[in-house]
């Protein structure tokens, strides 16, 4: 039954820790806008994303499907043409899907060609574009090196900051992710080291308020037309650099402990050692860098958090929260340091966690409440369908995330998926060369249920983690005999998804049910001896010749 | 390196039993023409289509891949715009792919019209027809019923058939696949009681010499230009009927027994017990209908060898052996009564293990030779590659299967693959909708070695066969105690063939090594800390401003 929502901001960051927001118990960073729009909505205590890594855990998110289902499996590799995302399942619902920032989509060019679909027709720039139309295209990530740029797409964003009076050709990086140096040197974003100097920029025009303008100036143009608006912030992802006064608003003294024992690197897990060697993983197990770069990490944060509260006014002046479901979510963590580990790409909570807050205009009953299923990043796209009014049953065949109305609404509990999964594919990291690892194999599976943890390393033996009674997970329980029982549980568990229905994407499962019995009623007789053995209705169809 | 191949014939028989030609040991059907293929060939004595259905196993052939991963899990279940199949391969070759005959693809429409591909277009066309190009497409199931017919095309054939002088609409049903009966009445070819009366047309009209010709006037058309053509039969596929002298050639005496047991029947596994209920099942289990029908059977499948007669002549003419790569196979078999069933759709061997022989003419060392390895029909593709000189592992990515050119030139035998894998969707058949099973549940597996047949069903105790001890399989081990080992073995390898990599269509392992460390080189710098965490070429590319 369609209820009240007509629009759907989609808000996502990009790196940011589930646990790095007040409302979701940090200690010393407060966000008072996210937390009252989770006084408003559901808080999600354990969302998961289906690959802890930008580009793949995306596709999941606008697929709707795992990252084995789509095969986007790092970042860089393309979507294949033809895998269906929102705004294939929204557009036909009269709802615009638009983007503005970050989506970490590839595109399949290559496939494009092949079946003769060209890139600057409205077509080709949705297959282009997970399915958005882009507003704003801005994955946030300009960079240059000796072999050129690293995103092809020249943002919209330089050009602002160029009419703003910040010259060159560059000033994403130049301004935005640089301080000032010593002499006329640049103190770039992408040294740690200048973390805490402020970012040559005036607040307001940042990356994270510039985006937050754009989508309300879309807001605006879109009048009364219902859309889907994905809000997509670059930050706090890396370069960690911050303008003022977010650049100094913490101190050394309020970043939390991180999580990690010496334990853990004795004897460890094969692909986990590997991962705890990459320069990154090094970096941060320095005090000295954790103390640079997490209070810049929370200053990020911060100005989201006051960028939402700008937002929201904006939503409450035009009655907006009347008809809009809002999301807040991220794509992956950050380790911070957390496991001796850097960066994300691995499978401990502060990586493969996400915070997740849903406002629904029409769930007065589960206002501020907070929910502790598992919840998977795929169940966005059948829950926007659902709250559009739209059956997600009718494309299960291609959803494999499940609609959370039924948590958000609080109606009489489903029975709720019992495990999550995540993946993430090493192919590309120098662990699978040091390892001896074929690109097809260097793949990892993690299973969860709300007890237990288990990852699955091609070709190694498992780890295993008991949330209950180890929450910080720093004891891998892998080879722990006692633990035989929950590892082959798990596994047969993981082993069934394997084997799942993912690719019959073009007949759902009414289409089947309907399919039943049909050739026989268009001539297609099997083990028919005489006319005694079916209906004379059957028999005589083709016996005269009919059309 | 470049051979001799520069054309390829791929000769698909459809329903053709591994086990009915006599180089495969029919004792009473003399196949001598396809026996001189072997001659000259390879035989394959354990090769396996991946569905033992038509369309899925024909979209396992032509994509290279398996139905998990293609996804067209039925007859009629679109194959997705995007698959790639083997013209998608061959054309950038400069081979020039071709159908005479059946694929049984269903276009996917909405697809294509979601991506703008005109069905009429070159790309359309191709896109609707798994790659190949048209020059003569004919499923050979041109049925009607009460609901219209079965087939949307209307075949060139009966436009054939009338302008030799067969009257009507559709002559295919009313004179290739009717007999007379009494008075002025036909003899339907879709009562099997018909079977032995001759077809009303003269032996040169019926469907295998047409498709013959067919294919020779594709050839001769040709000219120098290469090719791969797929030549497609309908026989000896049911409507069971063939035109004098085959439909009397053999009589109930030459039908050998079938195998299948009392035991079978008792207490049989849930599945298996709902697919001897089928009325096809029923009407095998009788004598009376074997006998009728068996015997022709043969006599299509004696019609075909005959043909194959006359085709070989003509490629040995042309000398076209001496750079033909050529291959006759099957899509699946036929039970014809054995383990009480009919049709195919299940895994015993007469359903699931089909004849497979190729002639290369650059293996002088295997001539004549028997391969006893696993292979299976997702090998074709990439087989086809390999022998047209490029390298099917630069689309191991996309294609699943193996080159089977290494057996094929005897080389040093490689470590081959140690299991097949074949899959049924039953969905469509009242067994699910009898066993309360949901349609995306109603999934089959099987995966065998040499010596063990394990069948998964979802939900369901799985069945096991000992094929050395056990060669009819008519003794399902699937709750034996004392095979819980192999059970378990098989089970896991199943499970690791689920987790496989399968959807990364867009980069190949190669373009992955390709990619490590590009993207430090374009700027992108994780986890630095200052200028001296890495060369000063990384430091400086983008501090200069560099493009």
């Amino acid at each position: 039954m369609r209820g009240r929502v007509k629009n759907i901001l989609f808000i996502m960051c990009d790196q940011l820790r589930w646990d790095y927001l007040s409302c979701y118990g940090h200690p010393t960073l407060a966000t008072p806008h996210i937390d009252g729009l989770a006084a408003r909505g559901v808080r999600f205590t354990r969302a998961y994303v289906q690959s802890p890594i930008c580009g793949p855990s995306r596709m999941s998110f606008y697929t709707g499907r795992y990252m084995q289902s789509h095969g986007s499996n790092w970042n860089g590799i393309p979507l294949k043409v033809g895998e269906l995302t929102m705004g294939d399942y929204l557009r036909p619902l009269g709802v615009a899907t638009v983007l503005v920032g970050k989506t970490h989509m590839a595109a399949d060019r290559e496939g494009m060609s092949r079946l003769g679909i060209d890139p600057t027709s409205i077509i080709g720039v949705r297959v282009s574009e997970c399915g958005f139309d882009p507003y704003e295209r801005d994955d946030g990530l300009h960079a240059r090196g000796p072999d050129g740029g690293y995103d092809g797409h020249q943002p919209r964003y330089n050009q602002y900051l160029n009419a703003k009076g910040y010259p060159g050709d560059n000033p994403w990086h130049d301004f935005a992710n640089a301080a000032q140096g010593e002499g006329n040197a640049l103190a770039s974003g992408w040294a740690m080291r200048n973390a805490r100097k402020p970012a040559r920029v005036e607040e307001e025009d940042s990356e994270t308020p510039y985006m937050t303008r754009r989508a309300m100036e879309f807001i605006d143009e879109s009048g009364q037309k219902p859309w889907c608006l994905h809000l997509s912030y670059i930050k706090p992802h890396w370069p960690y650099i911050a303008p003022a006064p977010y650049n100094d608003m913490y101190s050394a003294a309020e970043v939390i402990a991180p999580v990690r024992s010496e334990s853990e690197r004795v004897d460890p897990h094969p692909v986990f050692r590997e991962f705890m060697t990459h320069r990154v993983s090094h970096a941060f197990a320095r005090d000295e860098v954790r103390h640079e770069v997490v209070p810049v990490y929370m200053g990020l944060i911060k100005q989201i958090d006051d960028q939402m509260g700008a937002l929201f006014r904006f939503l409450e002046q035009r009655g907006l929260f009347d008809n809009t479901l809002v999301v807040f979510t991220s794509d992956h963590g950050d380790y911070l340091g957390d496991h001796w580990l850097g960066e994300k790409e691995f499978f401990h909570e502060p990586s493969v966690k996400i915070p997740l807050i849903i406002y629904d205009p029409d769930a007065d009953a589960t206002r501020g409440s907070v929910c502790d299923e598992l919840v998977e990043a795929i169940d966005l796209a059948p829950t926007f369908l659902d709250a559009l009014g739209a059956d997600p049953a009718d494309q299960s065949h291609r959803l494999e995330g499940r609609s959370l109305m039924p948590l958000l609404r609080g109606r009489a509990a489903p029975a709720w998926r019992p495990y999550t999964i995540s993946e993430y594919d090493y192919s590309i990291q120098p662990a699978a060369a040091d390892l001896g690892v074929a690109p097809r194999d260097a793949r990892l599976f993690m299973i969860a249920d709300k007890r237990w943890k288990l990852i699955h390393a091609v070709g190694f033996r498992p780890m295993l983690f008991d949330l209950v009674n180890d929450p910080r997970e720093l004891r891998d329980l892998g080879t722990d005999p006692a633990c035989e029982p929950e590892r082959a549980r798990l596994s047969a568990a993981l082993a069934q998804w394997g084997l799942r229905l993912s690719q019959r994407q073009t007949r759902s499962e009414q289409q089947i049910v309907a399919m039943r019995g049909k050739a026989e009623r268009r001539g297609i007789l099997i083990g028919v001896w005489d006319e005694n053995d079916i209906p004379a209705e059957l028999w005589s169809g083709y016996l005269g010749g009919a059309k």
